[in-house]
């Protein structure tokens, strides 16, 4: 028998982050002051960030240590299982072969968790009493609300509404880990009152959440402010996915030809392709494969411009690919791929040609993630369920060019179901992005 | 650094299952056929069984192969990892030593699925082309139909009325695997039907729904019936969990000064500790903890007889400790251990005085579960709590002796949230088991 899981050791557990941004041919475009337009400084961001993450966020080293105190705390489930997904395989007819790095396995079921440890942990060491976050799908709030119980921090969520309502299991989960949850917009601030007032009705998005959540951490002296995806030191903590696959696919002696990943933010899929980036810049022939919804199409669609990461134009400019920071995405269910914006990293990367992205449909991502469940047992989050459409459609386009695939399973749907539920009934439908909707979302942005 | 998880490679599995009968000083008590109260061959039973299991279900050899299919399936996710709950330990402030075996990496997220995979495999080989079964919690149910879809046979499950409406997310991922599901008592049999006509609000039981499933098996030519706990197979499937966990605790360096595991069927528990069994046989200084729901107490409170391991008597009459085949269990949220008797090797083992088992009360259990969660990450189903309070009881008995504790963690809560809903917001109470219920329930005991 073949082997299907490719293990490693906690010795093997990278003890180095890799950070990506000094190897970006052409390098970065700073973030702006929303004021002066001009670049901005940790000094200003330092009201909302620990100045531990802020360093990390605009290092110029291409390593950065993992302090013990992160590694125990990864350790509760890391390194993650990198898996041959050969019943996949077979079901699709296909010689290719399929790997998943299986990220599902963490406390709160998806790669969220491997940030959440390291920004709690960074908070908590100089002297943060409290933070204050958005969630999507709510995969980053249960990431959080661990975290920071870990490390004796207080956690409020916003959490969007969309999600809120269909996703009680989340609040659960979070609850279970002591953090305080309130739908967004909420009561709880003025941004989220004033949303209140001329939207009643509105499913929310990343986009109102994130002021929420930051007007929550600038009007609190005790209270730091964390995101899950976008931004740089995000990305660097999840980069740990892509380096244990590395190790990984050496270890099954093979390499990928192919890297999938969903893009919301960018992190999941930032973090398992970086670590191959400077392979493929020495000449490797390696692709890389980002997998947006079609309804939410920020890299196939948007802009690359700068423009605000929230509805409320609190955050610095972001040079990124976007739909308008007040385009509030249709409540597809994939709730944590429903973002404006991307994160400049691999707005950066596409931009260079190094990332292709492309957009599909939620009815094949759910048909595919069924089939992957039937097949490799695992019920993917419906996030994941784009990746493994991404990896189908690489496994099955040439079957006679059979190719090595490794996409990142960046969750498990168990708090994901009523979902599915939804799917089987008949009840979803595809969103064709309206191409007037992308002048109209975009012609608010920022004048640079 | 100490290392926290024990994992094993596949080449590391094992490649039999270790089958304890033969080892149970003064042997077993056969099942005897209802009507004329004689020992039951397997002819009769194989009108629900295949002879794989039945062969299984009544053999005296100690070990048996597993087959390769079977293994191909659980690599899936097996070896399963053993971890040191070294958080949980330092929040009870002991210095016992916590292991847990964990079995939530299972697809349908408990060990279950150990035991669905063979028999789904021993009936397709004999030419079987649908499964009929009965669920509690949902977890067997689950289990089941992944593996029937693996093999490529249908399933229809009988879901206790309880858990069907509280767990919705179940019957979800049934569905996903492809799976039949109703509630029980249903009007899809003639038993179902009776009940529902006497007991239209009744919260249905394990046995009912097996009743129920029974039926399904002996009225169709197509169908057998599998059975997801209780009987010899069963726990000769589920000894790969102590089997693979008695090679980490050597690899740790260790061994266990007392087992846990919560007792329902009797299975998960039977599966972790019968290869430990021959040790203390031959003098080795270790105990057995099996911990049921005091609302349930079928080992600590109900008679040692032939009882009917159905409501409707369709059974053969098993040999176990019971609170009388037509005992309904309140509705606590721990499903999976609401049944009337217990297995009859567990059974055997008290007898002999082999296995301590001890009764807790369901608050005392979801407190354990949440500071499990809290420490450890992961959400414990509610049947799982059971084990871990079990494992509490054991690490804070006497400080200044601490222990070495194996604790078999069943299965993830992820699909019980609605469960620690009810917790946090105190709508879940204690039930003492009333004496004179045990009178009255036992008092239909069938005459030997």
């Amino acid at each position: 028998m073949k082997q299907k899981k490719i293990l490693l050791e906690e010795s093997e557990m990278p003890t180095q982050w890799y950070n990506v941004m000094p190897d970006i041919p052409n390098g970065m475009q700073p973030p702006l002051d929303p004021e002066t337009k001009q670049p901005m400084g940790p000094e200003k961001l330092a009201a909302v960030f620990p100045m531990g993450l802020l360093e990390q966020e605009m290092s110029d080293k291409s390593w950065i240590d993992i302090p013990e105190e992160i590694q125990e705390v990864l350790h509760i489930w890391r390194p993650a299982p990198l898996v041959r997904a050969n019943n996949l395989e077979a079901a699709l007819g296909t010689k290719a072969k399929i790997y998943f790095k299986y990220e599902g396995v963490s406390p709160s079921g998806s790669h969220k968790t491997n940030s959440a440890v390291a920004q709690a942990y960074y908070n908590k060491r100089e002297g943060v009493k409290r933070l204050s976050t958005e969630t999507g799908a709510g995969q980053w709030g249960s990431a959080l609300s661990f975290a920071t119980h870990k490390f004796g921090l207080e956690c409020k969520v916003y959490m969007v509404r969309v999600s809120f309502d269909q996703k009680p299991y989340r609040k659960s989960m979070m609850n279970t880990y002591g953090a305080e949850i309130v739908a967004s917009p909420s009561p709880d601030t003025a941004f989220g009152r004033k949303i209140l007032e001329t939207m009643p009705d509105t499913a929310g998005s990343l986009g109102i959440a994130i002021s929420e959540a930051l007007e929550d951490a600038a009007t609190r002296d005790d209270t730091k402010y964390a995101l899950g995806s976008v931004l740089n030191h995000v990305i660097l903590h999840q980069s740990i996915i892509g380096l244990e696959a590395k190790k990984q696919m050496e270890k099954a002696g093979d390499y990928p030809d192919v890297i999938v990943g969903c893009c919301g933010g960018g992190s999941n899929f930032a973090g398992i392709m970086t670590p191959f980036l400077t392979d493929k810049l020495e000449g490797k022939n390696i692709r890389f494969v980002g997998v947006e919804p079609a309804s939410c199409p920020s890299l196939t669609k948007g802009k690359y411009a700068y423009d605000f990461g929230d509805v409320a134009r609190m955050t610095p400019l972001l040079y990124m690919y976007t739909l308008g920071h007040d385009f509030i995405p249709p409540g597809i269910h994939a709730g944590g791929l429903r973002y404006h914006g991307m994160s400049p990293i691999v707005s950066a990367l596409v931009r260079e040609n190094l990332i292709e992205p492309i957009s599909v449909h939620q009815l094949e991502c759910f048909e595919s993630g069924r089939l992957f469940a039937q097949t490799e047992g695992i019920i993917p989050a419906p996030e994941t369920c784009h990746a493994i459409r991404g990896a189908i459609i690489e496994a099955t386009r040439d079957l006679n060019d059979p190719k090595t695939i490794l996409f990142n399973f960046s969750g498990h749907g168990m708090l994901d179901l009523s979902s599915y539920d939804k799917f089987y009934s008949g009840d979803l439908h595809n969103y064709e992005f309206p191409e007037e909707a992308i002048a109209e979302a975009t012609k608010n942005l920022p004048q640079i």
